[in-house]
């Protein structure tokens, strides 16, 4: 049952007040603070976001791992938060972070978002790089095959 | 079970293969061409994706409705995709675009991410907004309450 005076809270208060979703989780949007890019988009449970508020360093929960983690624990690649910001219905937070190291995607690359997708076109759809240069190797950094 | 010659030709080929999550749904992170701000984090389902694909105009789906809507359909504030990009596992998408009319939230602001969260301290947060003044009135807009 959706309580609409708790909907007008979230969107008109001062409370921080997440709504997780099933899983315990709230979407996380970190952009690069100098460039403006989309460098992920990413998970964050209780913990994470708690974490990330009082340390100022992006923390985030992996679905796939099913734990916390800090980005850059392997590869030293962290992120500083300048900013921190939450959406109408408190589903989504978004980082303006300064971003350490060469890249925040484990491809190595310095955005997740390295590839585009052609619009105004019908049918099978082909992607296309940008700015799909590595900027390190994530074998070196993270030990992968 | 994880394929992992799927992943990589997911993270590294250019097929565009969205990976929906278990409601059938990728994330979708739009951002304002021109000043960069995160507009709105929403879902799209196949649908949605190729629709905004073939158009070149934001489609979603909306979770709470549990249908597909153009952005703008009842408000005219309609998003014109300039760029997509898809990340490396695809499961979100990020669309940059010109934002038709005042604001692309349904409170009336410009952005859905009109207060900020304070950093680096402890205990009970309060937030702040940010340029959380309404571009337009959401109940001349929508007749809601």
């Amino acid at each position: 049952m959706i309580d609409e005076s708790q909907n007008q809270d979230r969107e008109e208060g001062l409370a921080l007040a997440p709504k997780f979703d099933a899983d315990g989780l709230v979407t996380c949007v970190a952009t690069d603070v100098w460039t403006g890019d989309v460098l992920m988009v990413a998970h964050m449970n209780e913990e994470a976001l708690r974490r990330t508020i009082e340390t100022g360093e992006a923390w985030y929960y992996s679905r796939s791992r099913g734990s916390l983690w800090k980005k850059g624990e392997s590869s030293g690649h962290t992120q500083r938060v300048t900013e921190m910001r939450v959406d109408c219905d408190q589903d989504a937070v978004w980082i303006r972070v300064e971003q350490n190291g060469p890249g925040a995607c484990h491809t190595g690359r310095q955005s997740c978002f390295y590839r585009a997708v052609p619009l105004r076109q019908t049918g099978p759809v082909t992607l296309e790089f940008r700015n799909a240069d590595r900027a390190f190797d994530p074998h070196a950094i993270y030990g992968e095959k």
